[in-house]
């Protein structure tokens, strides 16, 4: 199921995306979609008609550093042992389509993108081997950071956390073997990101036996399992638009704020 | 205001604190401190027959490294000339006498108490003239660290990021100069800690109009300002009490896992 969260002229609702291009219907989830199966409201428009939100709001959003080899070597850093985690403020998150606010003053600001885990379930000490039973699904992720702010602060809060930077979307794939799929990152439609999820170093039934054996894990909490190599600035007026085989495509517009 | 939350008989509610010793006494507010002041039920019981739990449950937990030019000399490091910032997930925060667990194999385990800001109103881009009006009050924290996950790891979003690593507490004063106020921390009743708010690099003011710079600040939202010098590993069995001046003391057991 594509799972999305959706703005329609009444409301507010999680959907069911069904179809592609211009048949794509959008069938609204009543109540939220853990736990059973989700009960349909009935209501249903064309994707055409609705306006994509960030397919969930995380208590949460974890981030792995440095866990694809060529993109740890692209800033001359070694491959962690362990994964190297940090956290994003949930005020990070927004949209397909919403523009990621450049700060003012914060010099460069670049993409990265990512394959992101959202969890199904209240967890804690998952071992590997049970790990998709705590996965609701996967969505693409932009981990947006202000490069300059990341070097000269040593922890990343700042150079991470700055309203907007973490773009979620554009819906969350439930049915989804996500160890070997394609990630490619374009700005104005130049390829800049070309990866494969299976050269992560931590593999995701890792991440979420390791994330859930240092903190509790909720439903909707986002795991952002690192970014390939090919990250590079962005700039106002730009569009960068990150795209994972068997998900979709996450498209943001940069702005200077 | 006295202001906490609290476990009687009949439910979880946020409560006024009033009187001291064995007199104070409870009193139940209806729905939420924020915004105007506080409706109160009319129940009311004596503090000792209730459980007081984190005064607050945050969207986010910001930390400020190295805020006490003494502390950060005692690891040796330099005091960076901006706020240095990091975010504690929300699944770390513990009432008073909740067990701060710690965990198998991590190494070193320190207790660090800070003063902490809880935010009262929605804010982004707050000016330091203006942050009192961005400002619930002030509750006493323990910014439980694996000191030696944090040194190998580099970003501390695991260091400091284990269930239980930021117990909050005991209350909530509203009413309170925090400019210079006594922070002292105890093992097992021997002092630690033994600092000042007005030793804090970046200040309070200052510290809300970096941070809101940075992220919108939510009601209930915490910042922790930073750790004194004097701090140190607990241990299974012991016991933590962080006392600031014109709060009060925030007492947890440590817990081997």
């Amino acid at each position: 199921m594509r799972l999305a969260r959706i703005a329609h002229p009444g409301g507010v609702a999680f959907a069911s995306i069904e179809g592609d291009g211009d048949d794509a219907q959008v069938l609204e989830i009543a109540e939220h979609p853990f736990g059973n199966n989700p009960n349909f409201t009935g209501k249903r428009w064309p994707l055409a008609d609705v306006r994509l939100l960030a397919p969930i709001l995380p208590s949460k959003v974890i981030a792995v550093g440095r866990n694809y080899a060529k993109h740890a070597a692209e800033f001359g850093n070694e491959i962690p042992t362990d994964p190297m985690l940090f956290i994003k403020p949930s005020t990070t998150v927004v949209g397909p389509n919403v523009p990621i606010r450049r700060p003012r003053g914060v010099g460069r600001v670049d993409f990265e993108g990512e394959l992101a885990i959202v969890i199904g379930q209240p967890v804690k000490n998952v071992p590997a081997a049970r790990a998709a039973s705590a996965i609701l699904g996967y969505t693409v992720a932009n981990d947006v950071s202000a490069r300059d702010l990341q070097k000269s602060d040593g922890q990343w809060g700042r150079a991470k956390g700055f309203d907007t930077f973490c773009p979620l979307g554009p819906w969350i794939e439930t049915s989804l073997d996500p160890a070997d799929l394609a990630l490619k990152s374009e700005v104005d439609g130049e390829l800049k990101q070309d990866g494969r999820t299976s050269d992560l170093v931590h593999k995701i039934p890792e991440l979420v036996e390791f994330v859930s054996g240092v903190m509790t894990l909720l439903p909707g909490d986002v795991i952002l399992t690192g970014t390939p190599e090919g990250v590079g600035p962005i700039e106002d007026g730009q569009s960068v638009s990150i795209t994972i085989e068997g998900i979709g495509t996450l498209t943001n517009p940069v702005q200077d704020v």
